[in-house]
Order: C-alpha cells, then sequence, then structure tokens
C-alpha cells in the first residue's frame, strides 16, 4: 500500500499530452493558418484594441451639476413698464438645477381678478363649457382677443366663457443671446472610487468671471454664452428666442482611468430637442405660464399672468470609465482560444470528407486496432509543434 | 541550413489532427451525445434567443422630460374667497420638468404678519421651547385651533408659542380629476446614436391637443387624464386628492436595434409611491407649504401661508438598448465550446472508472512505452486521467 | 443500405476519446499542476467568490426621492425687520425635490424699482458698457457701494450704471444646525422586478417624528440633522452657513438578491461639492438671487431682492442588484476552463523545445509514419466523425 501511495503521488507528476497525426495536406495547412490569423486578429485587434476587452466598465456615473446665468436685459411694454431683467427673473428656477429655462420673450396680462374675462356672455361664440370649446389662439369673431385655451365659470355655473388675452409676439429679451451660463460639474464613479469637476482648478478668481469655453484652449472653462450653445446646436438663437425651444445639454466623461486622472476630460455636445428629427416643427417651441400675486391696500387678491418664451437648458451627464481588470481580460482570452478550436474542427471536417484521400486520414485519426513503429525527420516534427501550439491552444 | 529552413517552412503548413480512438460503448455514447444536446440547446435557446446573447446592450439611456399640465378649476372659501386654479397656479413647479406636482387641496392662512400666533402666551399648552412641544396636528385644550407643528419665538426670548392654524380638510379642485398632463420624452443611446422621442410625428396640430394616450390606438399621443393614471396605478383619484400622494410613471423603453427605428416603442407604468408594499399607510400622502408674499400700503411685509395637498408626479425614463456585436457573441459561442469540453471529460471518468471495461480504455488512451508489454500501476493511471482531465477541460 | 444506414445510426453512439502519451517528466507535471491550481484558484476565489461571476447584474436602478424639512428660525435687520422663517421660506424649492437648498444667510435689498441705480452715472468709475465693466464686489472709488456685477441700462442707451448694494456678510440663520431633512427614497430594479424604500415599515406614527437616522440603531429612519449630515461630510457647518456650500448625498444600494430582500440596505455617504479635492476654495460657496414682486397702491411694481446663501442638497442614489444567472456563470465557467488549456499548450512548449529529451517526447506525440491496411466500415468512420466533429468543438 506504501509504494502504492507512493506511486500515486509521484504519477501526479506525470505531464501527459494529446497524441497528434501529421496530415501532409498544404490547403488545409494554409486554411487553417488563415482561420488563427484572423481569429487571433480579431481578439488583439478588435477586443483589446478597439473595445478595450482587458477593461471593466462601470456606466453608472454619479453627476451634481450646478448652474448659474449671468446678464441684465430690459425691456419696456405697454402692460409692464420699463423692467429690467435679471438672472433672478428671466431664469426659471432661479436656485441654478440641471434643468433651468431662460426667458426670451413674455407676454404679460396685469391685473387679473376673477371675473376678468374679457368675453362678454353675450357673445356667442365666447360661451364654453370646456376647455375643449375654447380653442388656443382661435380668434373670437366679433370678440375682442385671442382665445387663451381656458374656459372660466362662475362657481356652480355649468357655462362660462373664454379667457381672452391679446396674443401679440411679446418684447424679446433683445441682448439675451450674450447671457451666460456657468455650468459645474461634479462626477463620480463609485466603483473606482474616482472623482472630477469640469471647472479648472485654479487659485485665479478672474479666470473662471472673464473665460468663455474653447474646446482647445479652455476645455475646463465651463462658462457658455446662450448664443454660443444654441449655434453648437445648430439653430439660430433669434429664432429660438420668439417662440422658445429646448436644448439638451449633454456633458460626456469617457474615461480611460488607465492613463489616469488628467486623461479623463469632459465633452459637451448640444442636441435641439423640441424639433423632431425630421423637423415637423408642430412639437417645436416651449413656453409656460406662471402668475405673480398681489393685494391691493384693501386685501383684495389679483395677478399678473406671465407667459414666457424661452429656452429650456436640459444638462444631461453620462458617461463611463474602464480600468484594467482581470476578469473580463480572462473571459475574452478564454473564449477566443475556444473559438480557435471551432476553426480547428472546421478544417478536420474539409480534410476528412472534401479531400479525396479523406479515408485515410480517418483511418490513421481514429484508432480501432493494433498500430505500428514510427520514422520521422524532427524538422517537420518542429514545425508540427508550432501548429500544435495553436491547435491546443484552440481547444 | 537552407533545406532546414525551407523544410521548416513547408511544414508550416501540414496540418495536425488529434488522434482518437474509439470506444465502442453505447451508454456513454448516448449519456455524451445527450449531454452535447443540452449544451447546444442552452446556448441556442437560452443565450442566444432567450437573452439575444449575441447583442451589445447599452442600459446608459439619455432623456430629456417636459410636461405641460392643462385644466381649470374653481375653489371659493372663506379665507381665500373666489380662485380660478389654472397650470399656472396648480401645478408647482409651474416650468414643466420631469417632478411636478398638481395641488388637489389646499389650506390657506392669510395675511400672517409676525406676531401672528394665534395662541395667547397664557395657554401654557401653548408654550413651548422647541418644535417638539408643538407636536403637528395636536388640539390645543382651550386653545383655538391646531398646532401646526412650529413654534414661534419673539427673537431673544426663549419661549415662544405654538404657531395654530384651523385645520380642516381643504375645500378640492373638484375637477382636477380631468386635467391632462402631456409628457414629452426625448431619449438617446449615445453608444449606437439612436434617438426617439415618444410624440408622434404629425403635422396635424389638433392631434396632439384632442388625443389620449391609449396603448393600442394611440401609442404615441403623450397625453394623460390625471384620473386614469392614478387608476392604472390602482388607486382612485378622489382618495389620493384630500390627502395627496406621489405617482411614480416609469416610460421604459426596450429597443432591439436590429430590428430598427420602428421597433422601439415606449411603454408607459404607472406606481402608487407613497404607500408602501405592505400598505401601512404611515407614510401615505403628500403635501408641503408654501408662502405668497405681500407688503401693504405701508411697506410692511405679509405673507399667505398655503399648506397644498396634491398628486406629485415623478416621471422616471429607462430603457436599454442592444444591437448585434461581434464581441459579445464570440463570448457566448466560445464559452458554450468550453462547455462541450467539461461534458467530455466527464463521459471520459465514467468510461475510466464506472465501466467494467475500463482499464481496456485505458490502455489504449494512455500510451506508455511499448504498447503491448504494460507494468503499471493502475494508481498511476488514475492519477493520469486526473491529469488527463484537467487536459480535457482545458480544451 | 438498410445496414448501413443501421450500422451509422449505432456508430452514432460510439464514444470517442482523445489518445495520450504518458511523459514521466517530474518538473513539467510539477508546473502544470501549479498552472492549474493558480487557475482554479482564480476561478473560485476571485471571479466567484469576490466578484460573484455567477450572478447577473443590473445597474440601472430606478429611484424617486421625496425630500421634507423642518425646523423653525427667527432673524432681525434692518432692512427686512422681524423675520420668522420656516421651511416654506428657507427651502428653495419649497416642494421637496431630490435637489433642495436652504438658506443660511441672506442678504435682503427691499422696494427695488428700475432707477435703482445707486451709482450716479456721474462717477466715471461706476459707468458701463456690459458686466464686464461691472466686477462683481470691486468697491466703486467715491461710490456708495459695491458692484453687484450687473450693468443696468436704460433702453436705447447703450450706456449704463453699476447696479450696487451693500455687500454685508448677512444675518445667519442661527439654528440651521438643528433643521431636520427627511428623506423619503424609493427604489426599483426593473430587470429583478425589486423595490424597496428606505423608510421603516411601522404603524408607529411618531417613530418617524421623533427619530435620527442611526447607522446601526436606526438604518431605516431617514430623518438627518443638516448639522449631522456637515459633519459626516467633514465640514463645519457655520463655516458653511456664511459662504454657503454644496453637498452631494449619496444613497447607495449594493443588494445581493440571492440573499432576499432583508439583505438590501441602503447606505449613505456625505461628499462636499464645491470644494475641489485639492481644496483649492476659489469655487466655494453657494449662494444665487431671487427677487419677490410687489405693487404699491398706485400700482407700480417693485420687488424686494434676496442675495441668499445656503446649503445646497444633492441626493444622488445609486445601486446594483445582482442575481444568479445561469449565463454568466457559463461564460466565466467556460473561459476559465479555456484558460486551463492555454496552460497545458505552455508546458507543451516546455517539454519539446526546454528539456533534453524534447526529441524523444516529440517522436511519440506526432505520428507520421505510413499506417496499415484496416479494414472496417466507412460508416463507422463517417459517424466516428460526427462524433469527432462535436468532440473536437467540445474542445
Amino acid at each position: 500500500v506504501g509504494q502504492n501511495s507512493t506511486g500515486r503521488f509521484l504519477a501526479l507528476f506525470d505531464y501527459k499530452t494529446e497524441k497528434y497525426i501529421i496530415a501532409k495536406n498544404k490547403k488545409v495547412g494554409i486554411l487553417y493558418r488563415l482561420i488563427q490569423l484572423s481569429v487571433i486578429g480579431y481578439i488583439i485587434g478588435w477586443v483589446f484594441i478597439t473595445k478595450k476587452g482587458y477593461q471593466e466598465t462601470e456606466e453608472a456615473i454619479q453627476s451634481s451639476v450646478i448652474t448659474k446665468v449671468k446678464g441684465v436685459s430690459v425691456t419696456n411694454t405697454t402692460e409692464s413698464g420699463l423692467l429690467v431683467w435679471g438672472p433672478e427673473d428671466y431664469a426659471i428656477p432661479p436656485q441654478g438645477d440641471a434643468v433651468l429655462f431662460v426667458v426670451t420673450s413674455f407676454l404679460e396680462t396685469p391685473n387679473q381678478k376673477l371675473g376678468y374675462c374679457a368675453e362678454s356672455p353675450k357673445v356667442a361664440d365666447g360661451l364654453c363649457q370646456g376647455d375643449e370649446d375654447c380653442e388656443e389662439g382661435r380668434l373670437v369673431l366679433a370678440g375682442n382677443g385671442m382665445k387663451s385655451g381656458r374656459c372660466l365659470k362662475k362657481d356652480g355655473h355649468s357655462k362660462g366663457t373664454c379667457e381672452i388675452y391679446e396674443k401679440n409676439v411679446g418684447p424679446l429679451l433683445t441682448n439675451a443671446e450674450n447671457f451666460t451660463i456657468y455650468i459645474k460639474n461634479f462626477i463620480q464613479f463609485p466603483k473606482f472610487s474616482f472623482s472630477k469637476s469640469n471647472v479648472l482648478e485654479t487659485t485665479d478668481e478672474s479666470y473662471l468671471k472673464r473665460c468663455r469655453y474653447d474646446e482647445e484652449r479652455h476645455p475646463y472653462c465651463p462658462i457658455f454664452r446662450l448664443g454660443d450653445i444654441t449655434r453648437r446646436a445648430g439653430h439660430n438663437f433669434q429664432d429660438m428666442a420668439t417662440l422658445g425651444g429646448s436644448i439638451g445639454m449633454s456633458i460626456q466623461w469617457d474615461c480611460n482611468l488607465d492613463k489616469g486622472y488628467s486623461h479623463c476630460h469632459p465633452q459637451y455636445h448640444f442636441t435641439r430637442l423640441d424639433t423632431s428629427v425630421s423637423n415637423k416643427t408642430v412639437a417645436a417651441g416651449f413656453n409656460f405660464r406662471h402668475a405673480r400675486y398681489f393685494k391691493n391696500g384693501s386685501g383684495e387678491s389679483y395677478r399678473s399672468l406671465f407667459k414666457v418664451y424661452g429656452v429650456r437648458f436640459n444638462i444631461m451627464v453620462h458617461g463611463k470609465a474602464g480600468k484594467f481588470s482581470i476578469v473580463p481580460t480572462a473571459i475574452n482570452v478564454g473564449s477566443g482560444l475556444a473559438l480557435l478550436g471551432a476553426g480547428a474542427f472546421f478544417c478536420d471536417m474539409i480534410l476528412l470528407y472534401v479531400m479525396k484521400k479523406g479515408n485515410s486520414y480517418r483511418e490513421r485519426k481514429f484508432e480501432n486496432t493494433r498500430y505500428d513503429k514510427l520514422n520521422r525527420s524532427t524538422d517537420i516534427d518542429r514545425s508540427s509543434c508550432c501548429l500544435f501550439k495553436v491547435k491546443v491552444e484552440g481547444g
């Protein structure tokens, strides 16, 4: 038993290797070589170099965006009088979120009180039972304005009259084009505990006041002129200013963390979102109404209704980070090797079924009885080992 | 040498193939066939057909959401008098973000000034040092109202009195159920540079005013009645209207880009978020307070405090796109092939150890020196099989 | 033919296995064993135990966040007089979104009307043509205040004067540190149809009023003291209160769904976002301006401008869920096996080229001679090739 176990233990370290036969067939040999080369080329060239198959990637990016708009404009209208528009007025909401709206044009209906319904119930056309009856923007025959699409009813009454307002294209905030928007973006890749900001880390206060984004010269100056943004999105700011619009700014972080912190840069892309791909303009434009509420001396409340047109900026951050990891590398290498095996099988099929001498090969490949003595040249063998090399790799 | 190198070069194109022995054993053969079939079935049926293993998938969807609410309601209360509620009043915020709140009921505490503290300091129960002492909603004995959970202190003083308001269920915006919400969603899959919107691309203006979403007939009409949304979420709108609630609308884009643009459709799902799975109602309801600020003739500022109940809509967009890619295909095929190798190994073990004639197979499988005279302990063979095991596994 | 086809069918179930030769070489054997062990160790230890390679993971988490701030503070200033600050005043926006801002300090410029431009055009230094000329915060020589960075122009005029305001550090909301923020987070993993909330499911109303988050004792109490949040972020609240700041709260859900519902817990991390990694303080602080609008008896509108400093909380939810799936398991096992093949090839190369007795091994490994007449039916062979086919596929 002692001997046995010793033998068993020693035998553990006998190395076994597959037995091969040499098929002196150049056609198939060349074919197999080609398959090998293409598979290896695919693995190295495509999987590893192009697709970075050796990297573990993280697509769940964490992002925080802060925006700040700057610039002043002045408007003068009969309803509203002379107005100075600062960020606190034209930026909605003012607190600087990732989605913000900049007023470029507005219509004010001041001093609305209930009972304000410019349309008198006598005008049949102005009567309504629901909003459906007050098609927005439709001119009221014999009326004095356009319908706001709203049906105002005294409570209890089933009938009401359409709310009316003068629909004229409002005054433009002329130099809204020159407003600047400061976009501060802070990102994290939790998996790799990597974090970065799109703002230059400088102690020079003035830089972040004066600079404007430029892909080459100021990639880390996150200040954009509104006019430039729309231009990059392929649209003219003045065209958008009258009826408003919606612009998507996507900040893309494609980070190869193997190259380190300094090789992970933000890229800015701008798209107009309110016009469809086919530029059917039905959905184009962006506006909404908001109100300011007042009370007069006698405590009666009234309001000013603003219909504001403007550009809505939607800042979307996306990106992914890649870092070398042994797992995907092993998976890609392993499956690549297995593909070589498929190649070998393909060649065997040709050898055995397509080639004229297929049967002879078959007889040698599949040993079914005794076999005999061997003699051969080492050159061929050396080369055969090369072949064999890839063979075993393949499977 | 020249000859050698030539021979070596030619030999490169000799094809080598493994030598096999035939084990005429039907049992193992059948077993192996079964293993083959199951593995192949798994690869084709599950990996490729079910899981679309041939596709590269993108889960980082880019999305932009714009909402617009429509509808008018009228309320009449003693504090607030007659009020017309338009979107600019009941939609908070009014600018139409992906998270929006629709007021369905409200409590106004008008004309608050400091010193407003309905509770007189004499009422011991009304005294407080911190918010803890003013449990929200608790009725004040001998007091005249319910506590707002807020302790108002004159500055400097450590003691103050509890803010009081009449807590009654406010008036309902009766027809809030019929308000409609227009949800415009624009998505992008950057990896595949694919983008689409959930709005029908039509030139017929009226369609997007009249239509209502219907899964079959109007899948690209993004207009929903609030009542329908809550119904789809499995709740009654009126129930939610009084105490408010929170509804999650998820728009799901599962796109098989191999089938092309027209096969990528949005799907809408609605969930109520403020009631837990187990419907324990402690966290149910949704409300918040906001204020409107006024100044009287003498420049004194005062405010109206609104406690608004309503439905909060949280629009969440998710989805993924899949497109054929050679990399995942190769990985899945390769690893599948490798599994076949494991199957082969399993059968070998059975053949060599379970079958009665195992030794005879072993003698032929493992060529030791001269074939006929073999003197070795089966132990070594057993071990060689272990080696072999991994060998075959490896390929 | 009948016989043939029968034989062919039977032969289908002959089992074929590769022929091996035994190389009694301990060195290579040991080397191969080591390679085997390391590969197996890598597969089991790293891929499966550490990286959970047997799980299918979902990183696209669906999340809905609702926040509610509580607490009251009182300020007293000359411009604003005595003010009580409730959530509706200091929380911006008040509706409780995932991004919210809490005022900790403010500067009011009350009763602004147009024509308000404290700087008289005579003061050359106050003249401007654009915002560039009005560097924010710069003191005006012979002027009466600091520039707001805004150039006010009468419309039409190209020249204007700089808007001025007294820049002093505003009063602090002294006990803002003790405000509490209630964060309700509801998550979903659509792929696994798994959903959970970070709020304890209890019927005890008072618990969610009294409790404070504690990692050990109250992991499902989502109420945080502002002071605690900043402390966890490594900063002192009072330092941030004066100039404001931005804090990122990330709620992380790492769920191993194989362990079930109760093993999926939220984890809270706090980071300060407005100071860069290198703590260069140029970008530090957070503030913005907003206005309240009034009308006097004669209908003239004026406004109060608030410059508010405070802490901006940005709640970011991320996480991933893993669940056992056969696909990734098969991929990892398969590619691991393939790696063993690579190891075997490596050993072969050493055996054949490095070892002294390489040639003798080669002679036995590669069989090269004429082969003798074999008498067997090609049917069996054909079938054996079928077997062989799959065999090679398998490896």
